[in-house]
C-alpha cells in the first residue's frame, strides 16, 4: 500500500490488535526512518508491527524505450495542453530492498519484514532473521511458494488475482512477450490458498478479496493461517488514500479493476480509467518497473490539478465495494470476528 | 463440461446424492434426446438433474476472417506437413439453446436448467419454468448477477475467475478491442460470491477452484447456498475426458491455465500447451465463437494420432491438481462433507 498508507494506519491496526504494516518502497532512507519513529512513539518500540519491501532488480535507463513510451503517450500530452518531459531525466519511484535500507531498519528490529517481487539477497534475509524477525514474502504461483519457502521466508502470502496493487510474481518475467499469457495464468484465492497449504510446510496467509469476516472464515477454511488485507482500509480516515481515489472507491467504476504494467512498468490492479481504457492495460511500450512511472507524472499531476483520475494508479483489489469509511479499529475488529469459533 | 463427460458422469454424481448436470452445446438433437434418455434409464424419470445450454449469438459466416485466421496458423499447418482446410466450409461446433433443442428436451420436464453466456429467448425461458424447471446461469460480475435475478435466473452461478472452460461473460464482448481489459477485469471466486450474495435475493452457487470439502466450507462461509463443480470429476471414470488430457491434467502443466479464445473464439480456461504459447493466449485473428475450432480440427487430429495435446483444447480449472482418478461417488461424497456441520 505504498503510497496510500503510512505510521497511521499502521498504528491504529496495531492498536486494534492486529499488525499493522508499513509499505515502504516509495520512501527515501530518511522518510523511512522517519515512519518508523513515528510508528514506535505511538504503539511503542516492543510492540509488532511489519515492514514491507520491493525487491525488484534496478533496471538499466533506456533512453530509447523512454522515447517510444513517449510516443504512445503524446496523444494524451496533446490532449491536456502540456510539454511532455526530458525522456533523459527519469528517476526511479520506488526502490528495492538494500543493505542502506536495511541500515535503516535494523536499529527497531521491527519483528516482522515482508518483501514483494521475491526476496533480497540471502545475506540481507539473514541479517533480517538475526535481529530476530520473521520474513514474509509474497507467492502467486505454487513454484513461487516452494522457492520461498526454500530460500527463508517463514510464512508464505498468498496473492490470489482478486488483490490490488501489484501482482508479486517474480519467477517468471512480468515483461515478456508473453506477459498476456504470464497474466492469464495467475490464479485467484480459492485456488491458490490450498494448492500453498497443501505444498508448503510454513503458515500461508491468505491475500486477495477479503475484506470481511465472512472473507477471513473463508480463508481459514482453505487452510490459510492469516490473511493480508489492503484494500478494505482504503477509506480509513487513517488511511493516506487521496480524494479522488476515495471518490472513484466510493462510486460505480469501484465494480472494475484491472491488471495493468502502465502505471509503474509491473502489472497491479487498479480502478479501470480512460489511460487504462485508451492504451489498454499492458502496453508493448511500458518501460520495465519502476521507469513507467515518470512519464505520466505531468500527465497524472495536471489531471488530477482538473479534479480528474483520468492518469492516476487508482490501485484497489477486486472486492473494493467493500472498503467502508470506517476507523480502522473498526474494520479491523470485523476482520478479527471472522478468527472467533462461529 | 461439454465434450468430456455425457450421462454417465451424471447419474454416478445423482446416485451419490448431488445434482448431476449433462452439458449439451456439442450435441445434435438425436445425440441429446439419446443422452437424456439414457440418464433417466439409469436415475428414474422423476430423480433430478441439470441439463445445461449455450445461450450465444450464432455468428454470420465471415470468409475473409476464416483466411486471416488459416493465415495465422499456416507455420503450423507446415510443421506437421498437412494441407489447411477450405475456409468456405467451416461449421459451427456448438449451438445455443433454440426452440428446436427445447422441443427436444421438453418431454423430459427436466427440474433444473442452467444456462451460459446469459439466458436464451424469455419465451424459452418461460417454457422452461412452465414444465417446472428451476432455471440458472452463470455470472461473472454484479452486473450480470442483478441482469440475470431481473430476466428470471432462479439462482447465479458466481463463476469465478479460477474456474476451468468457457468465461460465461455476457454483457461485455469478449471479442472488441478491449479483449485484454475485458479478460483483466474478471474477478476470482472470493471477490465474486460475497459481491453477487450481497447484491442479489436469489440464492448464489459458488463456481471456481471448488474442489474439496475445505472449498465447499469456504464458499458457504461467503454466503453461497451451493457449489458448482467441474475439474475435479476430470479424471473420474465416468468422465469422457481423453487420455492425453488425463495425462496432462497428472503431469506438471496442469500448474499453469490461461484464457484462450484460440480454441473456439471465446476465452476459456485450459491448461497451457504449444499453440497457447505460440499465438498467445488471444489471438486477433481467431473468429467469432463458436468458428475457431473448425480451421483447428486438422491439427488436433494430426498431433493427437502422433500423442500430441499440442493443439487440443485441455480445458481444466486453476484447481486442476486436486483432480483425482477417483470414481465419482467419492469425489462427490468428499465434496458433501463440506456442507456438513464442522
Amino acid at each position: 500500500m505504498a503510497g496510500v498508507q503510512g505510521h497511521a494506519l499502521a498504528a491504529a491496526v496495531a492498536q486494534a490488535g492486529a499488525l499493522g504494516s508499513v509499505p515502504s518502497a516509495t520512501y527515501t532512507a530518511e522518510g523511512l526512518h522517519a515512519e518508523l519513529q513515528a510508528l514506535v512513539e505511538r504503539i511503542g518500540a516492543d510492540a509488532a508491527y511489519n515492514v514491507n519491501f520491493f525487491c525488484h532488480a534496478v533496471p538499466t535507463a533506456d533512453v530509447a524505450a523512454q522515447h517510444a513510451w513517449l510516443d504512445a503517450l503524446a496523444p494524451h500530452y496533446q490532449r491536456l495542453g502540456i510539454s511532455a518531459p526530458d525522456p533523459g531525466g527519469f528517476a526511479a519511484s520506488r526502490a528495492p530492498y538494500s543493505a542502506a535500507v536495511a541500515a535503516v531498519v535494523a536499529p527497531f528490529k521491527p519483528r516482522v519484514m515482508s518483501f514483494h517481487f521475491g526476496l533480497p539477497a540471502p545475506a540481507l534475509v539473514a541479517h533480517a532473521k538475526a535481529w530476530g524477525a520473521v520474513v514474509l514474502a509474497s507467492a502467486t504461483t505454487v513454484e513461487e511458494g516452494v522457492w520461498l519457502q526454500a530460500n527463508g521466508a517463514d510464512a508464505v502470502i498468498a496473492q490470489g488475482l482478486e488483490a490490488g496493487g501489484h501482482r508479486g510474481h517474480f519467477l517468471l518475467d512480468g515483461r515478456s512477450p508473453s506477459d498476456a499469457l504470464l497474466l492469464a495464468q495467475q490464479m485467484g484465492t480459492a485456488a491458490l490458498v490450498p494448492q500453498l497449504v497443501a505444498a508448503l510446510n510454513v503458515p500461508v496467509i491468505a491475500a486477495g478479496g477479503i475484506a470481511s469476516a465472512a472473507g477471513v472464515r473463508a480463508a481459514l477454511a482453505l487452510g490459510a493461517a492469516g490473511v493480508q488485507v489492503g484494500t478494505a482500509y482504503l477509506l480509513s480516515p487513517e488511511a493516506l488514500t487521496s480524494p479522488l481515489h476515495r471518490a472513484a472507491l466510493q462510486g460505480p467504476r469501484a465494480a472494475h479493476t484491472a491488471l495493468t504494467h502502465l502505471f509503474t512498468g509491473r502489472p497491479a490492479r487498479g480502478i479501470v480509467n480512460a489511460l487504462m481504457q485508451d492504451l489498454g492495460p499492458l502496453h508493448p511500450a511500458a518501460p520495465a518497473f519502476p521507469l513507467s512511472t515518470a512519464a505520466l507524472a505531468p500527465l497524472r499531476a495536471a489531471a488530477e490539478k482538473a479534479g480528474s483520475a483520468d492518469y492516476s494508479a487508482l490501485w484497489a483489489g477486486q472486492h473494493a465495494r467493500a472498503a467502508r469509511p470506517l476507523p480502522a479499529a473498526e474494520i479491523t475488529a470485523e476482520l478479527l470476528r471472522g478468527f472467533a469459533p462461529a
